[in-house]
C-alpha cells in the first residue's frame, strides 16, 4: 500500500493506492486509475469531497439532509442568498478548506464584502450556507469495504473551538433514537460514494433533533483518534482492512467511555513546545490517558500537534480526568475518585441497616457515596439526585426504605441505572410493608429487591453486578463465596468435634 | 533511549540505555555504567538473571519460594542431586537458555548421561532444579519506574508446547488467594533486582496451591503482548515510562479477557509462510481478534513468527473464537454467539411468565438462552448448571420458581454472578410464597427480587446491569423509559380530549 505523495507510480509496484488527505491532484488520481492502479476511495470520491460545493450537490440529490446552500458569484448573488437563507450566514470555499480554514460568517448584508474578501474573493470559489441552529456537533466514523461491506463507529460529539476540532467525547451523550437517526445518515452518505476506506461524517444535531450532514472527509479522521484505545479496531486498521480487501473489524467500544483532546499550538517556537510539553508531562500523570505527539518539526499556533486520549468506567470519570489534566479549576488532581455506587436511605433511622451495604463496598475497595435523599420529605433533592447520577459517573444505585417504601421505585423510574432495593423493617408488619412497596413495581421498572435488613446482600449484589465487566472483582465474589463456607465449615468442625452441648455451653 | 546493539555509546548521546533481551554482554555494560551511561535495569540484574544459577541463588537468599535446585559439575554431582531431589529430573544450562533451548529432563540415572550431552556436557555450566509438580504456569508482568514505585499487571495463565509459550490467557483462571500469592512472589522477586524496567515473572502454581517461582526476564516479554489490547497501559509503553522516569500507567485491564496466541513457524521456508498467512487470514475474520506479524525475513520451525490477541466479554468467549481461528472440531466459526443471560425455570408452567423476559433480551439484541432446571426434580442438573455458567460466558441468571421456590437461591449459591429471581405465582397464596422463597435470602447470597410474576421486569434490570459497563445498552435503557412515557401521555392526552366515560367506552 502506497500513500500518495507523488504521481510516480508503476501499476506493477503498487497493490492499492489511498489517500491521507483530499487535497490531492484528483487529475493524476484519475490519470492513475485510468493506468489501472487501484485507488481507494475511488477518485471520483475525491473529486466530489475536495470540493464542498460538489459535495452538498452530490449529497442532495442522493437525499442526504443538509443544511441549504447556494453558489455565490458576486455581491449580488450573495445579497439573494442572504435575503434567502437570513443571517448570520455562514460564507464558505469551495476547495481547500479545513479546520475552519476557508469559511467566514457573515453577520449581516453589510459584513458581506468583508467577508468574501476575507476568503479571497469570489474567484476563489465561494458558496453559501444557511446557518444551521445545531445544539452539538457529531461524527460518525464509518468504514467500507472493498465489497461494499459497512460498519460504522459510535456517534461522537466534536466540540470546536475556533473552528478546529478541540475534544471529541465517545459516545455522544444523546438519546438512542439521536444516534439512530445520525448512524443512518452517516450511512446513506457513504453508500452513495465510491470505494473503499474510512470515511468521517461530520453532522449537525439541530435544537429540534434533526439530523443535518455537514461533510465527509474520505480518510481516517481526528473524529476517530480515539478509537486507537477505546474500540476493538481502530480507525487506522480499519482504513488498511478496508483498502486491500480483509475482512472489516468490529467498531465498537471496548471501553465505556473516552475523551480525545487536541494538543494545540498555543505559541509559536520554544515557548508553544514549552507549553506542549507541560501539558504532557501532566497527561503522562494522569491514569488510563495516552499521548501521542507527532513530532511536527515546527510549532505554530493552533496546529495540531499531538492527542491526548483519556478512556474509563464511564464520561464523568474521563472528564473528571481531562480537568485535573488541564488544571482547571474545581478539578482535583488524580486522588479525586468518582463514586462508583451511591447509598441512599429515607431517614437517618436507616442508618444502622444500611451501613452493612458501605462495609462490603469498604471490603471490595469499590468506591461509593452514602446519602439521605428521601422520596416524601425531599421529593425534589430526590428527582436531582437519581436523574444525575448517571451522569456524575455512579452505576448502581442502592436505596433504603422502610414503611410505605417508595424511594427506590421512584428513583429506579428517574435513571436507567439498576437500583436495588432494601426494605427496612419499621415498626408495623415486620417490615412486610416495606418488602411489597419495594418490590411490587409495576412492568417498566425493575428494583433488584433484597430481603428485609439485608444490606451486606445489597451491597453484595452491587458487586456481582459491576462484577460482569471486572474479572479482578468476580473472582474476588467466588474468593468470598469460598470464605464463607470455610467459615461454615470451621462452625460445623467444631460442633462435631465438641457436640451440641458443649456448643451451646462453652 | 537506546537499545543496546553495540558498544560504542558516547555518554552524551544517551539519555538512557534498556536492553531487549538478557543475554548481552554484561561487562560491556558493566563498563558503559561505569563511564557514566544510565542503564535500566542495571548492568548488576542483568548480571544476575542471564545466568539462571545464580538468579535462583539471587532469589532463594531473597526468600522467594522456588524450586530446590543445586549445580552440578560431574555425573557424580549429578547422580547425588538424582538421590536428592528424585526422577525426573530437570537439567539446565546457566547461560543462553530461553524458550526451551538449554532444558533436558533426565527420566531415570540411567538418562542422566545422555541429557547432559544434549546441553553440551558438564563444561557448559549446568545445575538441576527439583521437578516442579505444577499444575498450571502463571506468569505476573511488573514494572518498576525508576522512582523504586512498583505496579503488577493481571496474573496470567502461560500455556506451553514443546517448551515454547503457546497461548496467554489473561486474567488466569485461579482463585482470587492464589493471585495475591502470585502477584506478592512477583513483586518480592523484582523488588529484590535493580534498576527500572518491565520485568516477567513466570511462575509454577503446584496442586497444593504453592506459587514458586521459575525465571525472571528484565524486559516486555511474550507473557505481556496481550496488554497491548487488553490493558489501559501496554508493557512496552509502561517500559519506556519505566526507564525514562515518567509515571508509570495503570496496567489493569480494560477487557474482561484476552488470549495471546503465538504464530510459531510450523515449517521451513515457503511452506512455513503458506501455512502461517492461512493463520493470519483466518484471525482477520474473528472478530475483536488483532493480528502481530514480526516480518522476520525467514521462518523456521517453532520461531515465534507473530502474535494474535483475542479479547471479550468472557474468557469462554475468547476461546470460543480461538477455537474458531485454530479450525478446532465443534467449533462453530464466528456466527457462535455465546449467551449471555441465562433464563432458567423449575417447570415448564412458569415458561408463560417467563418468557416475558426473553422478549426483552430480544428487544434489545442480548444473546440468552433458556432452560428447564429444577432445583427439587433435577438438582445434579441444577448444581451443574449453576457452578459452569460463568466459565461458558453466562453474565446474568434470570430464575423464576413458585411455592417453595428454591431455584433462584440455591443456583445465587452456587456462582458468583448475579442472580435475578422471578417469584412465580402458583395455587396457593398468590405468589406471596414464591415472593418470600425468594427474596427472603440469607446474609452472604443476595437474590435481585423482583415483583410477582414480573419477568419483564426481570428482563429490563438484566440490561440496566449489563448497561453498567456498555453506554450503547445504557442509551437504549433510556430510551426505553422515554417511549414508555410517551405511551403513558399519549394515553392521559386521550383521556383529557375524550373524557373519561367514553376512554372506558370507546
Amino acid at each position: 500500500m502506497t500513500v500518495l505523495r507523488s504521481g510516480n507510480l508503476q501499476r506493477d509496484r503498487c497493490g492499492v493506492l489511498t489517500v491521507e488527505i483530499e487535497h490531492v491532484d484528483v487529475a493524476t488520481l484519475e490519470m492513475l486509475e485510468k493506468q489501472g492502479v487501484d485507488c481507494q476511495p475511488k477518485a471520483s470520491t475525491i473529486r466530489i469531497i475536495q470540493d464542498k460545493y460538489l459535495q452538498k450537490v452530490h449529497f442532495s440529490q442522493h437525499a442526504i439532509p443538509l443544511p441549504e446552500f447556494m453558489q455565490i458569484d458576486d455581491l449580488e448573488g450573495a445579497k439573494r442568498a442572504g435575503d434567502l437563507f437570513g443571517y448570520p450566514l455562514m460564507i464558505k470555499s469551495k476547495r481547500l478548506a479545513y479546520d475552519g480554514r476557508g469559511n467566514a460568517v457573515a453577520g449581516s448584508v453589510g459584513e458581506l464584502s468583508s467577508a468574501v474578501n476575507a476568503l479571497g474573493g469570489y474567484g476563489r470559489g465561494l458558496y453559501v450556507e444557511k446557518w444551521a441552529p445545531f445544539v452539538k456537533e457529531l461524527a460518525v466514523v464509518v468504514a467500507r469495504g472493498r465489497d461494499n461491506s459497512i460498519v460504522c463507529y459510535p456517534v461522537v460529539e466534536t466540540i470546536h473551538k475556533e473552528n478546529i476540532c478541540h475534544i471529541v467525547k465517545a459516545p455522544a451523550n444523546v438519546t438512542w433514537e439521536i444516534r439512530k437517526r445520525a448512524t443512518d445518515v452517516a450511512y446513506r452518505a457513504v453508500s452513495s460514494l465510491e470505494g473503499a476506506g474510512i470515511f468521517a461524517v461530520e453532522l449537525f444535531l439541530t435544537g429540534d433533533g434533526q439530523i443535518l450532514l455537514n461533510e465527509v472527509a474520505p480518510r481516517p479522521h481526528n473524529s476517530g483518534h480515539q478509537t486507537i484505545e477505546s474500540c476493538y479496531t481502530s480507525q487506522f486498521e480499519q482504513h488498511l482492512r478496508a483498502v486491500v480487501g480483509l475482512p472489516l473489524g468490529d467498531p465498537s467500544m471496548k471501553v465505556p467511555a473516552a475523551i480525545m483532546y487536541n494538543i494545540l499550538g498555543e505559541d509559536e517556537g520554544e515557548p508553544g513546545f514549552i507549553l506542549a510539553h507541560q501539558l504532557i508531562r501532566r497527561a503522562l500523570g494522569i491514569p488510563r490517558a495516552t499521548v501521542h505527539w507527532y513530532d511536527k518539526p515546527e510549532i505554530r499556533k493552533q496546529r495540531k500537534m499531538g492527542h491526548v486520549t483519556i478512556v474509563g468506567p464511564s464520561m464523568s470519570d474521563v472528564e473528571q480526568r481531562l480537568k485535573s489534566m488541564l488544571k482547571e479549576e474545581g478539578s482535583d488532581c488524580q486522588s479525586a475518585v468518582t463514586p462508583h455506587v451511591g447509598i441512599i436511605m429515607g431517614s437517618d433511622s436507616d442508618l444502622p441497616v444500611m451501613k452493612d451495604a458501605a462495609k462490603i463496598l469498604n471490603m471490595f475497595d469499590v468506591p461509593y457515596e452514602v446519602k439521605i435523599v428521601s422520596a416524601h420529605r425531599t421529593p425534589e433533592m430526590m428527582f436531582t439526585y437519581a436523574s444525575s447520577a448517571r451522569e456524575r459517573g455512579i452505576q448502581i444505585i442502592i436505596a433504603g426504605a422502610g414503611g410505605a417504601a417508595h424511594l427506590p421505585g421512584m428513583v429506579a423510574a428517574l435513571t436507567p441505572l439498576p437500583v436495588i432495593g432494601v426494605p427496612v423493617r419499621v415498626s408495623a408488619l415486620d417490615g412486610l410493608d416495606s418488602l411489597l412497596s419495594i418490590v411490587q413495581m409495576p412492568r417498566g421498572v425493575p428494583v433488584a429487591t433484597v430481603a428485609i435488613n439485608n444490606a451486606t446482600n445489597a451491597g453484595l449484589l452491587a458487586i456481582r453486578m459491576l462484577g460482569i465487566q471486572d474479572a479482578d472483582l468476580l473472582a474476588r465474589m467466588s474468593q468470598y463465596q469460598e470464605d464463607t463456607r470455610n467459615g461454615v465449615l470451621t462452625k460445623a468442625e467444631k460442633l462435631e468435634k465438641d457436640g451440641w452441648e458443649s456448643y451451646l455451653n462453652p
